[in-house]
């Protein structure tokens, strides 16, 4: 029974975006259950860890071997995040099937988040995508590819405002660098409908098929309006976080990323397939809710629940 | 020195719509108070309560004085609900600019809101449009406008999905009546910007500048994304309440009505004007505070506070 070709690419977040922002390190037998969970929901590619310094993020100091349990869900891509070449080189020995790279549009927020320039970051790029060539050339498996994500690309909370020439210049400079997607991330929730519309609709003039994912923040309930902007703007990969969990919240109620259930809620609801069955998804954020207690899990569709009537697409 | 003309009206809905849904009564006092500070941030719109029966909605039954009361702002339109005729003859009593009529695009929701069916409605608002019409003969103030509201026009909670050829041969009808707008409420949280740009661009073609409102709400996350879809399809009549009180809010975090303070952040941020003060805005949101002590509020632009280095245009 061949599946339906999903529209939209719902590229989960919270194992890493998630879990990175409490203070609480989850054990890594539950991550891998989570995982199990999201991929047994319909989601093809998860961002499951990050390869940092177990000094400065110890809840993500097991990422290689979830990467490596992960990898066992076929259809699945593995993606992690990696802030430099040290970090690249772990994730291709432990096999993920893509890399993150963040790199901020704000120098200020970039020496901030990864203690490295614009420029010197742009330069570990080089470094990476060369060591990835390298792997791909010797590799038996599907080629890895990497791909950047702007952050503070609508808006940065140390420097505010931030040039749309300064963010699509980068972008630029990250494509001919040899990234394979660049998307743009609204790391702050400053970003509006119309600089989302505006922003990646020259993006994909910019950048073709190089024009990447939207990662964007609920900080100022403005997430899904944005996410249809983005949309609209033509595009079709989008990150989010199973119970809004990480990005940062700056006040109760007001989630950081965008909830996974509320923006898959809203593409079915329009007509556009995710591919994602929403009971599954629902039994997943049992499970996190099951390992994170304490911590508040956001989404409005979870608590309303489907309207009367609703038929949800079999994927 | 003359306002710039706002791009978008702001019907502000929470005096009524809000505080018909709390079981305490606000004392007039307050609610004139309340309704003194949305005035003075800009609101050009606001509905100041119903004339319903006082046994079923003891709440508004001193919608007369706060209607007088609320005149006194000049440039603001002092916009009454009223279900039936009799509402209606106390609401031009009163003084009201503008009469809105609830009828429902499900039969049942119709039954349950008001006790009348659809047709029962329809013949409601032909004595309704010609009581104004003659009242406005007399007058010499500015004529009184009648606008209906078509409830569930997205969905209903008893009947589930509603027809959208139904919802628009009843807009239809009520503009032919004599309406002089018609708009489209999501009284049940059921919309999708699909559906919304969809039913709203639909309603333009048919009726022309008798289209009305948009009167969403947020009970699966998507309101402000619906807003959005309804501007891109023409629409700039929103309803909205401060605070997101009243709308019947399923679950904790829930709120009903699209927020006031979100959606004029929205556009703003959008370069869209809509001649509100913010701090003005917050101010009214702090009498509120003051008089619903044991009321949640919801709004995440207040809790995030506006963007750095974010400039409020003055209007």
């Amino acid at each position: 029974m061949a599946a339906q070709r999903p529209e939209v690419l719902i590229s989960e977040v919270a194992p890493r975006d998630g879990l990175q922002s409490i203070q609480s390190i989850m054990p890594t037998a539950q991550k891998c259950q989570w995982i199990d969970a999201l991929a047994q929901a319909g989601l093809k590619e998860i961002e499951v860890g990050s390869f940092v310094s177990e000094k400065l993020l110890p809840q993500m100091a097991d990422t290689g071997t979830v990467v490596a349990h992960s990898r066992q869900h076929s259809g699945l891509c593995v993606l992690a995040l990696v802030p430099n070449l040290k970090g690249a080189q772990a994730a291709l020995a432990a096999g993920a099937h893509k890399l993150s790279i963040p790199i901020s549009a704000s120098e200020a927020h970039c020496l901030a988040n990864v203690r490295k320039s614009i420029a010197e970051m742009l330069e570990e790029l080089g470094h990476i995508v060369r060591a990835v060539e390298q792997y791909n050339a010797t590799s038996s498996q599907p080629p890895v590819a990497v791909e950047v994500g702007i952050s503070t690309a609508f808006g940065c909370t140390l420097q505010g405002s931030v040039s749309e020439h300064a963010v699509l210049t980068l972008a630029a400079k990250c494509a001919a660098i040899g990234a394979q997607e660049v998307g743009l991330s609204d790391t702050t929730g400053m970003a509006n409908p119309a600089q989302v519309k505006r922003l990646f609709t020259q993006l994909h003039h910019d950048l073709g098929d190089r024009a990447g994912a939207a990662h964007l923040h609920n900080t100022r309930g403005l997430g899904l309006a944005n996410a249809l902007a983005a949309y609209e703007a033509g595009v079709r990969t989008f990150d989010s976080s199973q119970g809004g969990i990480g990005g940062c919240p700056y006040a109760p109620g007001a989630s950081g990323n965008i909830v996974t259930e509320d923006l898959v809620f809203m593409f079915e609801a329009m007509g556009v397939s995710t591919g994602i069955h929403y009971e599954q998804l629902l039994k997943a954020r049992a499970v996190l809710e099951e390992f994170l207690p304490n911590e508040p899990l956001y989404g409005m569709t979870p608590a309303a629940g489907l309207p009367k009537g609703f038929q949800w697409p079999t994927p």
